[in-house]
């Protein structure tokens, strides 16, 4: 028990005490760990957190993370209502613009999604969702990549009936895609995952849970249905205990994959991101700054909670303490793949973190390319499933990634965008759509059935190729005067 | 004989009777199989579709497809008239710029007559020529893959006379090119195909009869002069019966060629259509949407006019029911070149369908490379004509086309936009264009006749490389300051 | 003797009577051979053209083209003076930017004449001489070509004393480039070619006298220094024998190399110019269009000033009547480069005509490493000398063609546009900044002489590289939000 | 001593007295060789000079450069003080701009710095620093070279301790970058390098003294600490003598490197430059014009102070005078390479000067893997330190070079603007932003050390390609519309 006046003392850096759904809990050893910056608990110090902290973390975070000795209690007295903040006339817009969103019935494919969710999410949701790292090089390459790929279709093939249902780990899926793991499903919806599961469900999509999701892993898997299949992404603990319980946890739960993170041992910074939040300490997410104090760096306030020690002497103790198939999430280079297969790992997924880690990262279609041929000259392609994510937004990147071997495919931003704007609906609307180009770019490539795309179907001529043109020529292109249409009569159309 | 007010009681997707020509036929159970989609049906259901039937549509067309017990009989009662929907600023904008469209003798090239189309056609014909699937990349790619070869002239041949005739499938043509297939010509011009015709009998060109034509088969027959040739474009229909009709009906007409499409088992998705069409249920046109029961799928809507299961099987029965020359339509790659010949065809038209049907299907002229040298390869480049569309749009096109191999190219869309723009007149126009053109082009490349131009005339060494830039380094843009011109005294120039 | 009314009676195409310099021509017989079009011609029918006529035409050109019986005579009465047609705002305008033009201290590259030439010219000159065929495509390529050359500089070479002089076809000059042959040079210059000739003197630079000059050829050479070189451009006259007074009287006058253009059978197709000159019957020049009879074709027009038949037969004939050297201006293979040894040649220039014949043609100085290859191969690269031009514009482009084996480099458009915009002046301040550019390049490259440019300076990777970047992905360009710079405090800079 | 009066009468080019600090100078025969141009100089003629001098020029350059009896002693008499020249409304515009600059904690890289600068210097302050030669195409390559190399990170590394220090030319620097030598730095900072020098022992990095330096080298070398490391750089001056004694000094104050440069032999053409000085007489720096006389050449103009005739002859001395390490700043190939290993220099920095020398010299990160593969073709990889500058804006660039083999990398340009808009914090925050930069990239890619850095870990396949694309095709771009996003209800975002 802890009166609202004493937390309202503990108000500093120094000492900073914040209220969380009516209790106390002492946050001052904790700043510099919190992914999400010092500056927004500062924030709140000596005061009720509960508006900020709902939104966006899973309510059992505090009790999975604080030590008990940081819970002070329940707080008595009035606890003071945080202040309404203004609505700006740009919010107002925004909200506007939310309501007047074009019918779910218009939305065609995914950039429809992405174009409704950049004009109607709040910008620090859609910074925080949206950004890469440095120059964002990496993040739009991904999908550019696969517009160096072409197809090479078959005619006159029997395409009567054509089925796009695949097993991946072992588990049967309607789709050789699934929707992979993202963090903070509440910045876009306030419901969080949960939204994802049940879209999953009703489509008969599999879904990967992330270890930084903003519902508590109970709540997605208890919103999943007996017959849903789950994955579980993770993020490894420097306390490999409290790892063992979560893995072991998700198994008892009937997880069916566990994608280990190997490419974030420090989280990337991301500028568009930490522009958006400049000015704005209350919405700083996952952004450290300079806010946080320098002399430890940021990547010291991270890791606690992510071990950067994590190395290949690892997997075996994983292999020890689960059944679950064991997959690396991150993998970049033939060589990393082959050591997987070394190492006797389930599978692999080419992933650059959806280019929100290392900048000029190569896209993961390219570099399925490279480990393919690698695999294939140990004849060890088919000791491990090989998936990609990055950049996929048509069904026709899911057939260029098949067609090159992988079992299959991640897609994550397009979800959110589809959750984000029209909810559950959206998720749905987005992968009948997926379903639909799928279906029909399998007739028209010549496919009646997954195994069918092999890499004959595609040319890959160019897709090695990163160029970049030289810089432009200026003052030529100043001095040359354009060609012009013909005129119409009386007008300067 | 059936009462107005009795037709006007089935106006609903249960029953949905519709009067055409004075005539009453039940179209309920046709709904889902209409090309257009159910909504442009359903607007009319109980009432009078005659005004917007005609301007798509042959009018033998309900007899060739519908039952005979669907044919309801004469319609008694005054049929209302369709209300006069009034004309949006938007469409009198349009009627005005096609009125004051630029003189005929300023057009001097393709591109010149797409810029009036795009201007002067309404919305929805335009959308509907104009686009193609998904990012509409192959589409573009189709002209610009031209942009990737280069000329290797020779100089110092007596070039006095030149001549660009040539044989096509036997027959003698005053050019290379011929006028392919494309649907609905009456979109762009009320009396549809048979202007090309027309214009093609003036100009001594081959026209080629697409199976979804506005005007019916034997119109465009019957607007042909003796002298003219004219092949056919088929899409295999499931009754095989049905095609036996067509195919034999058009031999005894005295058409020359058969172009069996096969790389349309299921049609594109085209979203700038869609797009277009949005709002405007009235105008649906190939492009069935959500207004479709989605539970059976867009392909089931349009699975009784074109047969998913045709195959490689399929063509010894061809060449059992006609003596016409037997052409494939959309080739796309070597092997099944080498396939066509093993089946004895008598020609391929390597085509992507003008970039409508599967996204990220390669340009044309970059297949015709592939499938010649694998023909050459095998000997067997004389055992089989091999054609190529797409992208055609100047006399470099064509004659590049030639040194590569092909013995003759298809224009499709550039005498749309000449025949919707200018009519007969403009067709004849562009013909012109593309012959003076040609025989200037034949001039400076040094060749006298279409044999002369070969392989060493055109530099390949990038027709294979499909570059994507390098996504942009903003940052670095933004900061650069650009180089600028000297200042004019006094003055912002 | 003729009196004004009985010439103006003969006012249209059935006989068409013009007055120039007070006398009188029928030009009916002429009008379809005339190289500017007959509507330039028809507008002065039954008139007096001088006016018209002056800008553009030698005045001995009448004598040596037009038979002596279609010499009528002088003229009698008052010959009306043409109406002046009144100063359009636009031209008001042209005018006035024409006197605000910049200084000359402050034009420092040939970009910033071509851009006060843009903006200063009459917009039939700047179409005239800017413009090239189809899509201008070539004449683009031109001078982007040499984007793909990149430099291999030696360092720590004594160049204290640079030397920039060379010998070409025998003589001495004091820079490696000449000034190259170009069409009418009245439309840019009120005394046209002879203020070339001038600035070629004050700065020691060759210049080559072209066959369509606005100046008669002897005013050229009689504009000429006795220390001054000049060379001539030959379009060969389906009457040989013209063609043999034309040469042999150019030898006596003291030419040094004959330039026998070999890329324009025919003349090319410049839709710009046919754009500007639409609606402006006046001013059409070299385009025939729609206002000649189309019955016989453009190429006919023309056929008798340029012989289509020429061909390698004659050139043993023009070697038996002339001992100037002989160079064949338009090669552009190897192919026809090794002939062009074979048949003795003394040189080859390498050149698509500034991109004005035969679209997509390759950028000369592609064609250069091509040629020089098969020289080598041969042994031959020392029996002939190699000239280039096309799309030079800085001395760096020089340098790159000199490395690569060319014995000189042409000059043409920036000549114009420094004459036109400056006069005298402005060719003298060109050929001083490429002077300039050239000694410090030569410094910066570690060059003391021409002869020491050698290949190994230059990296040819790209050289043969024409990308044309696949089709933009425009939804994903339209969602993706571009990153952005700090904030200005209070402002949104 | 000498009388304001008389000073007055000498203020023309034939004869030039300025007063500087009070004392008289006649720099009548010093005009032509000013590296600034004569302008500036005669702006000031026969008046008080001071006030122009001081912010760029060292004060004792004059004891140093100009002849003893050129000094004409103290000023007697009243000297007028300079007019105040009046604050234009843009330079208002710009000083509200530099009050108004972003916090330093909204500065999250390099371009920043640069986008500050762009819009807060001075305009001829960031046109000397900012311009290249000619059209400023190798000053853009540098940077987006290193955006043709991608990285093969290798995961599942322990990352937990990541050291970026390392060694360079025997000194060990906390970074593997160093502050390379640019000249004039009280352009930017009216305190000029010290600032560098000073922001440079805070954060532990080398810094590169310029023989063009704003203060005089013993001001820069003052400034250091004891533990600090300094560099020289150094332009060979003709009178070998005076090069003797400043490269002795250097030593003597403890200099740890000697850098020559070796590709300037003449300064470059900077159009930029020349074009923003254009009109501001006072302003001309490093940039001659035609205000010079021209007679002589731009290059006699600084042939006093830069020796265009050292060459490979002059090393051995260079050798014999000093005992620091010998390094040649310019190499520019794998030849030059090689022999300066046979020359037994200490080092090469592969430079093309800032794109501000050779216009198409090729970016230095591109010729570092051609000279990494010649020495290592010859086994002699380790018998040289080999360093790189241009275009360094990002630690991936950094790491980059060092996976190719540099010891280390030179910035430039990124520490000039952070120095001149915000000073040693500027400085400061720039170096801590790149070091955390390295730290997160090292871990991100797998390293824990520079010397893990290898070829292994970066993509080349692009490295060589100068790809131009083909000039667009611009009336199929005009036609062509591009796809739509979905309409908002009611607006038309």
């Amino acid at each position: 028990m802890v009166s609202v006046e004493e937390v309202a003392k503990h108000n500093s850096k120094d000492s900073c005490w914040v209220i969380l759904h009516g209790k106390a809990y002492d946050l001052t050893e904790f700043l510099p760990e919190h992914p999400g910056g010092q500056a927004i608990i500062l924030k709140y110090a000596g005061k009720d957190a509960t508006k900020a902290f709902d939104p966006i973390h899973p309510r059992d975070v505090v009790d999975k993370f604080l030590d008990k000795d940081k819970h002070l209690g329940e707080v008595t007295g009035e606890i003071a209502a945080e202040e309404e903040e203004e609505v700006t006339p740009e919010e107002k817009a925004r909200l506007e613009r939310y309501e007047n969103r074009p019918p779910l019935s218009q939305i065609f494919n995914s950039f429809d999604f992405e174009y409704v969710a950049r004009h109607t999410m709040s910008p620090n949701a859609w910074a925080y969702y949206s950004s890469g790292s440095d120059d964002e090089i990496t993040v739009r390459e991904n999908h550019r990549a696969f517009h160096k790929i072409w197809f090479r279709p078959r005619v006159l093939v029997d395409v009567k009936n054509v089925d796009i249902s695949t097993t991946m780990l072992g588990t049967k899926s309607s789709v050789p895609f699934y929707i992979t793991a993202t963090a903070l499903g509440k910045l876009g919806h306030p419901e969080g995952e949960v939204v994802l599961t049940r879209g999953a469900d009703k489509m008969d999509v599999i879904q990967m849970i992330p270890t930084l999701a903003s519902c508590s892993f109970d709540e997605i898997v208890d919103a999943a249905t007996d017959k849903q299949t789950q994955w579980m992404q993770l993020y490894v603990n420097m306390d490999r205990e409290v790892t063992k319980k979560i893995v072991q946890h998700a198994e008892k739960r009937g997880v069916k994959g566990l994608f280990i993170t190997v490419d974030a041992p420090q989280l990337g910074r991301r500028e568009k991101d930490m522009r958006t939040k400049f000015g704005d300490p209350g919405a700083q997410v996952q952004q450290s700054d300079d806010s946080v104090d320098r002399s430890q760096g940021a990547a010291r306030a991270i890791s606690s909670f992510i071990d950067p020690s994590l190395s290949w002497k690892d997997i075996p103790w994983f292999q020890s303490i689960t059944k679950m198939p064991i997959i690396l999430k991150g993998v970049q280079c033939a060589e990393d793949a082959l050591k997987a297969v070394e190492y006797k790992v389930d599978g692999i997924l080419l992933s650059n973190h959806g280019g929100r880690q290392l900048e000029f990262a190569r896209p993961s279609i390219e570099v399925l390319v490279e480990v393919m041929a690698a695999l294939r000259a140990k004849g060890w392609q088919d000791y491990i499933e090989v998936y990609i994510d990055g950049g996929i937004r048509r069904a026709t990147d899911v057939i260029k990634a098949l067609c090159l071997g992988a079992k299959g495919v991640g897609i994550g931003r397009p979800f959110l965008y589809a959750m984000s704007t029209y909810g559950e609906d959206g998720v749905c609307h987005l992968i009948q759509l997926l379903k639909d180009e799928m279906e029909m770019n399998m007739r028209l490539i010549g496919a009646t059935k997954i195994e069918d795309l092999n890499p004959s179907m595609v040319d890959l001529k160019s897709i090695f190729t990163h160029s970049a043109d030289t810089a432009r020529d200026i003052l030529g292109e100043n001095v040359y005067q354009h060609m012009e249409m013909p005129l119409f009569k009386g007008s300067k159309l």
